[in-house]
């Protein structure tokens, strides 16, 4: 391909929203063009990088026995009323109606299409396992949607999704697709940091996601200093301060050598700092408690506190009891951040927040900043593991400008239910291994999931087993983020003159610049591109009348694997010299072997980054 | 492949509305399921035609020059506004608002997108001309989807854009689309007919529409028995009964032989065959008027009956002036039907209506059914060519019951605007030859059409010419429907029993079905695959625990090129048996030289599918 006929509109300034490099990078190198917020045109280059990834990713999943399909992007809302999410889904969710009325939705994820496709088809066990995919467009009504194609409105996505009798067939495919999304990471030469985590709610039953560092990035990890244990923040553990093997006894024990609880006057103070500042002392001392409004809890809440005339109801037919609404007071050390993700598995609700100031008022009969577990009945006490072993602690007494202190678990109050409800930060302890953790941001560009049977029992999914009884079958789901991926590489893969592809995934693999182009040297760059080309490799020949140093600085930026430079000098010689784009340092080329020696080189590279992981 | 792990469901009954072959086999053999009404999932057997028709249109337009980008599905709406077509297009056009209240369109077609990339990139002559082009996800509000993908509201297309200095280079690019559409279709196996046209309206100066025959087709085209003529009967042109050179003085000369014009009462008749009833006389001998209202009329009216108060107006800036709104009386011979295209050409008019029943009151001062064109003052008469031969014609009287006889041009009106307004149809003799026409029923696949400056110019589109000098580009667009392409593959290549794809497209080349599928009979079907695969052969091995005519009857079905079965008796002499699905006869093989025969074969079909046309 000739560079004056390839469309690469090169720039030196970006537009000031491209804060990350690939974003710049992106821009720059005329890989892509922005259309509107958050949505973004590759052009030719561009394209051609997105293109690899894409055949990459598909080679995997064909290897693995996922087989392509094509649903629309345009989906019934019909089927996202089935499953529920119609409604469950946030405004992230691009519904739309047509002129004649009817309900659709600009697919984010497809679950609901690939369920309603194997609806229709399954009807014996025999046909299972089925796993199916799709690379197609999504849209994510992003509100802030920023840096470039990493979080765009509209992007594309491989999302796969599997159908099994049971859990072991399920765990299999799960894990050939754990595999395969290793080596499609390796073969963009990507490092990415797989974090496994027992995702609870939901009717999962475990998922792992594909992270790469970014200081932009969404997600907080956790990663252990010794093993290589490493967790989303929603979701890390750590080695508990105390047992979770609890012992009420233990507790009473404690608590009977603590004196007795007792009223404080805290005038004009609510937080815990301003708490701290008063009593003089740490925060570790106090029990944080905070009142919560849970959603769609599934967990039985007949007997709790406060609880009676709560009713359970159904959200669809299939689907378990639940109670639309319940409040919760949740109680931590005051040193601790509640992480909302784990309290809302602990209820398996499907959604909780901070309850709203009236609500806390009725709760407490105090107003916001006096809530505490002692003497609370107006709804259940869910206490993190650590508030168990506090026996001499401070905390509101649910009347304003009042704290009680010397308060025990188990004397002056016990919870309904306990679990870790901590947000792990770094400093924290290692549960493998008790070593130290610390942090991360990263980016997802993959993820695998066991979804269990929600959608297939909500959507009506049936088959018969081998002795002809009707069955639910169980699922999986596994998404990529293609324009994530793409920006990825070159975030991890770049200098300060620009890009430096992986051969896998680079536009062209060589960039010939003549000199200039015309006599000798001209056909020399012709003969030379032909016999890269007849070997097979993709060739860029800079045939613009450009000063040397403006085609050097555009090859840097486009971070093509390889340049050569034809010049006249070396050629009298018959030599021409090539670069690698990562290296510093020039090689000279007898021309005659020039192209057997490049693609010898490309080839090594694309070998190495495609060898089994 | 094996069958078992494919997922092809196929089926022996068919969905009541899929009325068309395509449909009905693209269902059986399970190359598509229904989402919703005109959005089909593509099941893996379809999504491998459907890649390899995509890749044929790739490989052409890259053979020309054209560069593949991706820009969005969803499009802001701000760029349709530019263009005009926020407003013009009809409600067809998907448009939505996000959770922000911005504005969006699923894109119908992309001008829109891709001006806004060229419009941002282009500065010089010298990056001129720019072909570009996109395979990607369309959507079409269709009231009415039917015929499965043939007509659905989600479709691929390949649309291609391009921008040039003048019209010599865009007819060149053109040109050359052209020639790469005849090969696209040759490839994928389809007689297309080519249909040109000459569009006149909306800035074009040329289009060539890509049909092929279809009893639902959308479109009707007029063939010449003795030429290659071929037009859409939108477009079609006919030889004129009457001399195209109008002279004025002849048309007096002869209305001076003519019997004055006389009034006739003509009680409760109101449409022509009631009053050739009435009158006992042919078609022929009336003029038929009708009353029509024209949108955005760029025509000049200054000076035309009735247009005096009429002001123009810019619809965009760079747009020309046009009238918002007008009325005209349309003149015809009474046995032929105005063809609105051709009116609204005429007229440079973006849409025309016939007038509500109220305007032509208004106008004609009579009730509908008494319009004619003596002593019509209230608007422009437009008379179609034969109009201007009539000397003794029957035609309304403005009054109710009443009607002329012995009018003539010339004498008793005159048209403000001469023009060929006629629907040609089967029986009209060739405009080139004078053969007779005949019609025939087709379905567009692809497009060419020389827009001319109208994107460019309402989206402020320009570059700088050899002399410095600010210029608008001329542009082209090319289109082709791949969801069509496929199905109307299988409408021309089909039998009672199934599909018969062309090699080039056949999801799989080689169908193996072992009667038994175990013991010799397994290893020889398997080895037989390896070796086939081994050569580049797209194999599907039929594994299913099936009796032989169930998989016969698939194999028939799914309609791939060769079939080959593997059984006990023939495996004991060594042979297999071979049947082309196009043909009748099998062939037997010898085992040894099976794989190597058929790679031939199947090489040999694809390379004279693939050869120039």
């Amino acid at each position: 391909m000739k560079y004056s006929q390839a469309f690469i509109p090169t720039l030196r300034e970006v537009p000031s929203d491209a804060v990350i490099v690939s974003h710049r990078l992106m821009f720059r190198s005329g890989m892509i063009r922005k259309l509107g917020n958050g949505l973004f045109a590759y052009l030719p280059l561009g394209l051609r990088s997105f293109r690899k990834v894409e055949q990459i990713i598909r080679e995997e999943m064909n290897a693995i026995g996922s087989l392509e399909i094509k649903p629309t992007v345009v989906v019934p809302g019909e089927l996202w009323k089935e499953s529920g999410r119609w409604d469950s889904m946030g405004e992230a969710l691009l519904r739309l109606k047509n002129r004649l009325g009817l309900d659709f939705v600009v697919s984010p994820t497809a679950e609901e299409a690939f369920t309603s496709v194997v609806r229709d088809e399954l009807s014996s066990y025999r046909q299972l396992p089925l796993s199916l995919y799709q690379i197609n467009t999504k849209y994510r009504d992003e509100i802030r949607p920023r840096y470039g194609v990493m979080r765009g409105r509209e992007f594309v996505m491989k999302d796969a999704y599997s159908y099994h009798t049971g859990d072991e067939s399920l765990d299999e495919h799960y894990q050939a697709q754990g595999r395969a999304y290793r080596r499609i990471f390796k073969r963009c030469g990507l490092t990415v940091i797989p974090v496994k985590a027992d995702s609870g709610a939901m009717g999962g039953t475990g998922s792992e996601e594909f992270m790469v560092e970014s200081e932009v990035g969404d997600n907080t990890l956790l990663l252990c200093r010794v093993c290589d244990y490493s967790a989303n923040v929603e979701k890390a553990e750590c080695k508990l301060d105390y047992s979770p093997r609890f012992d009420i006894n233990l507790a009473k024990g404690a608590a009977s050598r603590t004196p007795s609880m007792e009223k404080i006057a805290t005038p004009e103070v609510r937080t815990i700092e301003e708490l701290c500042s008063f009593l003089k002392t740490g925060a570790k001392s106090f029990i944080k408690t905070l009142i919560y409004r849970a959603l769609n809890v599934e967990l039985d809440l007949s007997g709790a506190p406060g609880c009676g005339s709560l009713k359970q109801q159904k959200t669809a037919p299939g689907a378990p009891a639940s109670y639309p609404e319940a409040f919760f007071a949740v109680a931590i050390r005051g040193d601790l951040d509640v992480n909302e993700i784990k309290l809302a598995a602990a209820l398996k609700a499907s959604e909780v927040t901070l309850a709203a100031d009236a609500d806390v008022r009725r709760i407490t009969g105090a107003p916001v900043g006096f809530a505490g577990p002692a003497g609370l009945a107006a709804v259940p006490v869910i206490a993190d593991f650590t508030v168990t072993g506090m026996n001499d602690a401070v905390t509101g007494a649910l009347e304003k400008d009042l704290h009680y202190r010397h308060a025990a678990y188990g004397r002056d109050f016990e919870a309904w239910l306990i679990a870790d409800l901590r947000t792990v930060r770094a400093g924290d302890h290692c549960p493998v291994c008790g070593g130290e953790l610390y942090e991360k941001k990263g980016n997802e560009l993959g993820h695998i999931f066991k979804l269990g049977n929600k959608y297939t029992r909500s959507m009506n999914v049936s088959y018969l087993d081998e002795e002809g009884k009707s069955r639910i079958p169980t699922m999986g789901c596994y998404g990529i983020g293609l324009d994530r991926t793409l920006a990825s590489i070159i975030e991890e893969h770049h200098d300060d003159a620009g890009i430096i592809w992986p051969a896998t995934v680079a536009p062209y693999h060589v960039i010939i610049i003549p000199i200039k182009y015309e006599g000798t040297v001209k056909t020399a760059a012709d003969t030379l591109a032909a016999a890269l080309e007849h070997a097979g490799i993709e060739v860029l020949l800079d045939d613009r009348n450009e000063r040397p140093g403006v085609k050097f600085n555009d090859a840097d930026l486009l971070g093509i694997p390889w340049r050569v430079v034809v010049g006249e000098k070396n050629l009298a010689a018959g030599k021409v010299e090539a670069r690698r784009r990562s290296e510093k340092e020039n090689r000279l080329l007898d021309l005659k072997e020039a192209a057997d020696k490049l693609s010898g080189w490309i080839y090594g590279e694309i070998g190495e980054l495609n060898s089994q992981c």
